[in-house]
């Protein structure tokens, strides 16, 4: 497949997906293209997905229950081994094969299932106690669906999830006129 | 309040602050600093938030019924004003004072409520279509859950949520050895 082709399917330029490319070493053949095949397997690799990410979900609330079925996770190389809640009545209850742990196992589990990732999506009010926590017994990167800013060293990722800063950012565009992206 | 003090606020530095307000104009005076309630009326007004933005939500899901319950949507002027299904079990319930209707009615609601924002939280088998009818209906802005990239006119903003995307973005910067932002 061409730059070309490659790029329209990106919604880019066939320059910009050369220069990207370019970042992670050397990829196709000038004037044959790209193999489809080795670029996604060395994508993989760069992306780190080349493996399986085993993944916490601390709060079975709604949103919670909504992030855990959906159905590309799984397909995607992200395994939910637990999940858990402070409400006695979701504790020891089973969604699928995963089981609601009280909060208070949170490092036990943690540390004995070698998590690499958790998803927050806590009240705003005990956000930071959790990520403290989460971070303090070993994970590495952490989903923040809780509308609060939260602090972890520098070498921890964090991604956040703000519905009201993307409703926001919309409204700008709107309000500006015109879309860009 | 001085730049240095908003900077600390923002995780950010002075100059930044300086820099980006620049853009929209004049704000504060040198030596003095800002009057934060000036800059919160002016920074509103830009933002696009010194007005109510009617919102409908496509999808009455897992995902849906936790965006309609977030907190922060109302507070900070999104007033979701229906609520669309093709689940015939849902048709005509109410969440709160918001009624759930047939997704046939989608065109006749936008054009009656003045609706400027939709909130698609349908499989990704519809959204496309879904996207069309609201466009084609007068909605303005797109904030979209399906997994799925949407193709709408120009000058249609559409703001992707992606948690595969967050997740994904996650393990590449736990792979590539720190955080960075």
């Amino acid at each position: 497949m061409s730059s070309e082709q490659l790029a329209s399917h990106g919604h880019t330029t066939a320059a910009q997906v050369r220069k990207d490319l370019s970042h992670f070493g050397s990829f196709g053949k000038r004037g044959l293209g790209y193999s489809i095949e080795e670029l996604s397997v060395r994508l993989r690799a760069i992306l780190g997905l080349d493996r399986v990410w085993q993944v916490v979900l601390v709060g079975a609330g709604r949103i919670g229950s909504a992030l855990f079925e959906y159905p590309d996770f799984k397909m995607r190389g992200y395994d939910c081994v637990a999940i858990f809640d402070s409400d006695p009545e979701k504790i020891g209850v089973q969604w699928g094969t995963t089981t609601i742990h009280s909060s208070e196992r949170l490092e036990a589990v943690i540390e004995q299932l070698d998590v690499d990732l958790v998803i927050l999506a806590v009240p705003a009010s005990v956000a930071q106690e959790i990520a403290d926590r989460a971070v303090e017994a070993g994970v590495r990167g952490i989903l923040n669906f809780a509308p609060v800013q939260i602090k972890v060293p520098d070498s921890i990722p964090v991604e956040d999830v703000n519905l009201v800063m993307q409703l926001e950012a919309l409204s700008f565009k709107i309000t500006r006129g015109g879309a860009g992206e």
